[in-house]
């Protein structure tokens, strides 16, 4: 049933010359079939048809797209057990993690599939003309979003489903009205074959455009490098490190046209301990963050890998029942064996770095591929002095910086780079004591959170999943929630353009039946001033 | 009356060494104001101020926002006379015009200051907890508009006040929460001496953060990069040329922390005019183009710069009656030396191409610094193949393009790089016949005309002033109307945050009484959940 090739728009194909294979961390062994990395003229054949079809995928309507995103969730459910079991081959992740994601993944091209039917999410401004004016007639201008055109979506190495082939990104683009051409993730390239299967067959039972969605395999960096350089590509989601978003957003940016780069990158997420919190429910808060740092073996980008508290008993109470919990966390399989490596050397390399101090110590044995969890203390002079401190640990580790008082903590948090989340664990009275904690917190995330954990995050149009340099290359949107729709748009003004000749969002009698605003009013009212 | 000075924050300072005049290009002298340009330390202690004022500015109220961007617009109106005569004897440009734009810096003014005092513009959303739902309960998610930080403007050529000191980018930042430090523009320092005093005036009336504000002046473009590199400057916006955009948009991407960089370029605005508004209306649709070709000199950003047809009799009586009517139109003067030897130079280049053919027979003497309009026609298959002739020709200039049919003229629009507008005059029957030709125009600009002419930029909701590069360098922002507001912000979510912490625009019983959305629901109403 898998073939190991790329779909390029509905076409199978296989010209390449490079080949590899996914592997299987639970049993230390490669998986079967062998996939083809997307040759030049693929990858050049991708771009061109998602161009050719741009035109017509911009212009298909809203119920149109909702019913193509619904047949992929469809599609994506009729694959069943196959999904479930590729997909645990290829991360070592549990079933119930499989159908965890795939649940949300489903959610999501649903909540598109909702948004994009009811049709307001295009902005459509009205400022009606005014022929009276003086000194000048005031003509008719009206606006909404329109898509960008072509957008490569990278997939994901932690989420294989969420936020890969037809994940966060490729939902909000195809919902924009975007064509999409994926890059796979190497590491599980068989998820990726058989969503893309789904999401050509949804194309073609709901009559989109051939070319409208591409999936191409790849081994190394290069096709990635290709499709971002490719001057028909107008866009670009990425999630993954910060070196490599990184060099990418410089490739993009350098390009003779910069187009839209977004790149979801690093973050430790720091989680602010607060001192009567901890008197009163060290306890409580120290096996919660136990559960959130192991969860999925710390692989997600909200893993809290960083605690601040003040010092004192109640924090070194908190730090002592943290370590118990993690080292009789049952440890669990990582993503590839790459990963564990690395993982194994950054907490070696923090471990190494001078003032820092592991405190948990492990009796048992982990087995192959497993992430072995990791705490460690270090003062806060010594963190903000030392910027490595600052790095992600991809893993199930938490570093726990020991401050002398709130205000110190504060100036800590002040030399931070940008984050995805920010945390405060308080009692309700006792935040308020520290307004500038909370503006400082606040300037460094996309994210607050009182009292809870950053893992697990909504799907919801409320929900901010991006966050100030490093932690994206760009705060002004956000990787999760109906509100990313935005990454894959552009507005445009109609000025004195003919009723008719307007897109449905904008035409007077508001066929749509949408939210507008006109002069400045939200109604859904049609226009009666026909002077426009 | 006039210092010469930077204003850093509220104080005026000339520490440097670099100092240079303005000219009148009228009487063709310098006038006599000797400016100091800002010098290293003056630059760091503007931005430090800035970056100490964000927190407290950030969150000062929508009404106090309003209060300080309506007194400057007061303040601007009270500096009378001794501004309009210090713009003219600064520009060339006469008085109507400076009294005009005058009008149109206060108008944007309290526009802002009329959207912050509502206060929707924050795009609060807000989903509600559900403690029952499973597998999860869902959590409290609150999300708003938040401001980016510190903002640097660069003052604009050809709009000392819309698009300076005080214009649209300016206005639009202190609307959203950010401190401003303007990079004044060396031609109109004067003019922007005295906005930036009447700014200062504003932000001690209405008790602004010192900081708030900064005006700094430069002779080259030293300050303007050093303002970019530095690290607590978060977005910048300017206007100006593709190479000077070009060059600071490298800079803002290539910095450790990219940030947001809104540069509004070059644009040659294509006008199509489709056959039978020829046959019907050549001679009217000619006087109107020859007027927004020599409005203010031709210097607009929106200056009708290529025109395309269908060659045959129609279009040379159109061209016939331009040529006259430019020929007769009484030059004027231009901003600068500088730009009327740029014009002068870019036109002969434009000449001497291959297939390109002036069309003004000039008999008259031009004065001195005035531009003489001019008029240029080539084939359409010269234009395409050779792309020099895309160049912006900055000034009273237009290229006609002649196509051997509408096909034709479409594929010569397919080859055209990003521009602001595209407009086309057409009958409304003849409209219908090409979507082709539409869909192409569309995908190349941020604004779409029917019947009409580029010049002239309502400032409204609706308006997109901006489009794909090198129009602009991110067409997801417009530089002109209040949606422009959306440059300098970054949304923001709150999870189970204190209702009483909670910014006013997110609090359960919206005090501020403007609309969010609530659970996906538009609504005035407070949050009757207690639950969340």
């Amino acid at each position: 049933m898998m073939t190991g090739k790329n779909y390029i728009g509905n076409v199978l194909s296989s010209t390449g010359k490079i080949t590899f294979k996914t592997f299987n961390p639970k049993t230390n062994t490669e998986n079967e079939t062998v996939y083809t990395e997307a040759a030049g003229a693929e990858i050049e054949a991708a771009v061109r048809l998602a161009d050719a079809a741009f035109t017509a995928y911009s212009q298909v309507s809203g119920a149109d797209k909702s019913a193509f995103l619904t047949a992929i969730a469809q599609e994506i459910e009729a694959l069943g057990s196959l999904l479930i079991d590729t997909y645990c081959s290829e991360t070592g992740l549990p079933e119930s993690r499989a159908l965890g994601e795939r649940g949300r993944t489903i959610f999501q091209l649903r909540s598109f599939a909702a948004l994009v039917a009811e049709g307001s999410w295009v902005e459509a401004a009205i400022s009606t003309a005014d022929a009276t004016r003086k000194p000048l007639p005031k003509v008719s201008v009206r606006s909404m979003l329109t898509p960008l055109g072509p957008v490569v979506v990278f997939g994901a190495s932690n989420f294989p489903l969420a936020y890969s082939t037809a994940g966060g990104d490729t939902a909000a683009a195809l919902a924009a009205g975007c064509p999409v051409i994926v890059k796979s993730h190497p590491m599980h390239a068989g998820t990726g074959e058989l969503i893309a299967s789904a999401v050509i067959r949804a194309a073609e039972q709901t009559g989109m455009p051939r070319g409208v969605f591409s999936n191409l395999n790849s081994r190394g960096i290069e096709v990635g490098v290709e499709l971002v350089k490719h001057p028909k590509v107008k866009a670009v989601g990425f999630t993954g490190s910060v070196q490599g978003g990184r060099a990418l957003y410089d490739l993009a940016s350098q390009r003779p046209e910069p187009i839209p780069f977004f790149a979801e990158m690093g973050s430790i997420n720091p989680v602010v301990l607060l001192p009567e919190a901890m008197e009163k429910n060290a306890e409580k808060w120290a096996r919660a963050y136990a559960t959130s740092i192991a969860l999925g073996s710390g692989q997600f980008c909200t893993n809290p890998g960083l605690i601040l508290g003040v010092k004192g008993n109640s924090l070194d109470q908190f730090i002592a029942i943290l370590a118990k919990e993690l080292a009789n966390t049952v440890p669990s399989c990582m993503l590839h064996p790459k990963i564990v490596g690395s993982y194994e050397n950054n907490k070696k390399m923090m471990a190494d770095h001078s003032g820092v101090n592991p405190v948990i110590k492990h009796t048992g044995d982990v087995g192959i591929n497993e992430g072995r969890p990791a705490v460690m203390t270090v003062d806060g002079a010594t963190f903000s002095e030392n910027k490595n401190l600052h790095q992600e640990v991809f893993g199930p580790f938490s570093l726990v910086v020991q401050c002398t008082h709130v205000e110190a903590l504060t100036a800590v948090l002040a030399g931070l780079e940008g984050q995805l989340t920010g945390t405060i664990i308080g009692e309700t009275k006792e935040i308020h004591q520290y307004p500038s904690l909370i503006s400082t917190l606040q300037q460094k995330v996309g994210r607050l959170i009182f009292n809870g954990v950053p893992t697990g995050v909504e799907v919801c149009e409320s929900m901010v999943h991006g966050g100030p340099y490093p932690a994206s290359t760009d705060s002004r949107f956000t990787a999760v929630g109906t509100r990313s729709i935005k990454r894959w748009l552009r507005p445009v003004s109609f000025q004195q353009w003919p009723n008719d000749l307007l897109p449905d969002a904008l035409k007077d009698e508001n066929p749509l039946k949408i939210h507008r605003k006109v002069d400045g009013i939200p109604t859904k009212d049609p226009i009666s001033d026909v002077v426009s």
